[in-house]
């Protein structure tokens, strides 16, 4: 299915119009920031928080994101040309512009899912835990780390997917060099344990805080759970209730195996998938 | 001065046409590699070596690189546009292209350099350090934190530089975890003690191996001196017989202040240059 394509302040043309320039910082150096959502019914799941991410990003990377209404109608564009029956994954793009000082460059795309995504909500993921090599609570300290930070800097991130590929699994978890984990490339660490749903948290480590994740959290009274957030050591995470990675675009894919250790499945990833409106 | 660009295949296009796609994953996922140079003469300086380095770094991130006589093809016609009288900046970039499996993104460009960088080679500069939270040896253990690949993921380079002018200095010297000074974000440290001039060891580190450095060193007899890796701690910096930037647009530039403390002048800056060819 063709992509949607959509520029600020110029409307929706062909997908595979050019429209960086060879010197935009956020090709030369990552240098921007991005969101992506889930859309469905032609609308995009969870706009606002992700436009406050995305706020913050632009502030730790001191670019001029445009304004929050430009956005949302830049946004509105791009999902307005795609079939309301069809879910998707919209994508919201502001670079730092020319490296001479020219304006962002922003954009929004509309794009199918992967097969493959949406089959793992059924089957699950197996998973392989690599290091970032980084002490769990560092990043916080050091905001030239871009802790927290959705930045269009994910060189590390496909590379650790390669990798998990390599080793023949579909996914990482990044641990720290102290022995917890941290995230996933493209996804967060969501777990059950005790009737309690847990994510590692955002503040004190420098991942990035998951919209999805913090939906769910949120709604955790809703399925009889209560929520926290604390570390995790992966081997903690084989003797847990159930292990998820909560994304905008794949929903909540159920943790299968990681390390090699068999997991689940929970009986409760159709009810929290159905909360999130995934199923 | 207008810059050059030059499309694979293509030759030389006005500079400020759009070349990439929205979708293409060197601008998503800052997912590709790149080289700069010093052009001299109208002609790149060491090119043959920042062809090496750039097959290193496309092996690492597994982006099909074109072959190389099509890059020194391309980095010709990008300089040929460019008046050999006037020194400046060629970069190379090949993003891994649009997401769907699209061909490779390959350009150059040549564009000046920024007058405050031809200054610092006489004005030397002010550096603070900087962690980046991973211990210094631990990257070549790990493939998929992609050490010795030099990526257009760079917003974690670019936040750190934003600090320093942050801090009143010009540039920032990245330390490990463990208290080591590693490299500057687009620049290899080099110093000299007892005779030796130094830099930090790349292969066992996973900082980016400089051209520049390496070059210096491997003529480090014609100034009488001797070359080594090894690692340091910016305190033994201060008591050195000289520190300095290497970098292959801007040249040597000697370290004024590191942290506050002042450094040199180092009476070999000049001799140093001179060998480099940026005097």
């Amino acid at each position: 299915m063709a992509r949607v394509l959509a520029l600020l302040g110029v409307g929706v043309v062909p997908a595979d119009t050019p429209v960086l320039r060879a010197d935009d910082l956020g090709v030369l150096r990552g240098d921007g920031v991005f969101e992506t959502m889930h859309v469905r019914g032609g609308q995009p799941w969870l706009l606002d928080r992700h436009l406050d991410r995305m706020s913050r990003s632009a502030a730790l990377l001191a670019i001029p994101l445009p304004d929050r209404a430009a956005l949302v109608e830049l946004a509105g564009q791009a999902c307005a040309a795609w079939p309301a029956a069809d879910e998707a994954a919209l994508r919201l793009v502001c670079t730092r512009g020319p490296e001479d000082g020219g304006p962002v460059t922003v954009y929004a795309t509309v794009a199918p899912l992967a097969p493959a995504a949406v089959e793992a909500r059924h089957t699950g993921v197996s998973v392989a835990t690599a290091t970032l090599a980084v002490p769990a609570e560092a990043r916080p300290g050091a905001p030239w780390l871009l802790g927290g930070a959705k930045t269009l800097s994910y060189a590390v991130n496909m590379a650790s997917l390669r990798w998990a590929a390599e080793q023949g699994v579909n996914e990482v978890l990044w641990t720290s060099a102290d022995g917890y984990a941290l995230e996933a490339p493209t996804a967060t660490l969501v777990w059950l344990a005790g009737g309690v749903l847990y994510t590692v948290p955002a503040a004190t480590t420098g991942i990035l805080a998951g919209t999805t994740a913090a939906y769910l959290l949120e709604h955790a009274g809703e399925l009889g759970m209560r929520a926290a957030e604390r570390l995790v050591r992966p081997a903690e995470l084989h003797s847990a209730d159930g292990v998820w990675l909560a994304s905008s675009v794949r929903g909540l894919t159920e943790v299968r195996t990681l390390d090699g250790v068999a997991l689940g499945p929970s009986p409760e990833t159709e009810r929290m998938q159905k909360l999130l409106g995934y199923l």
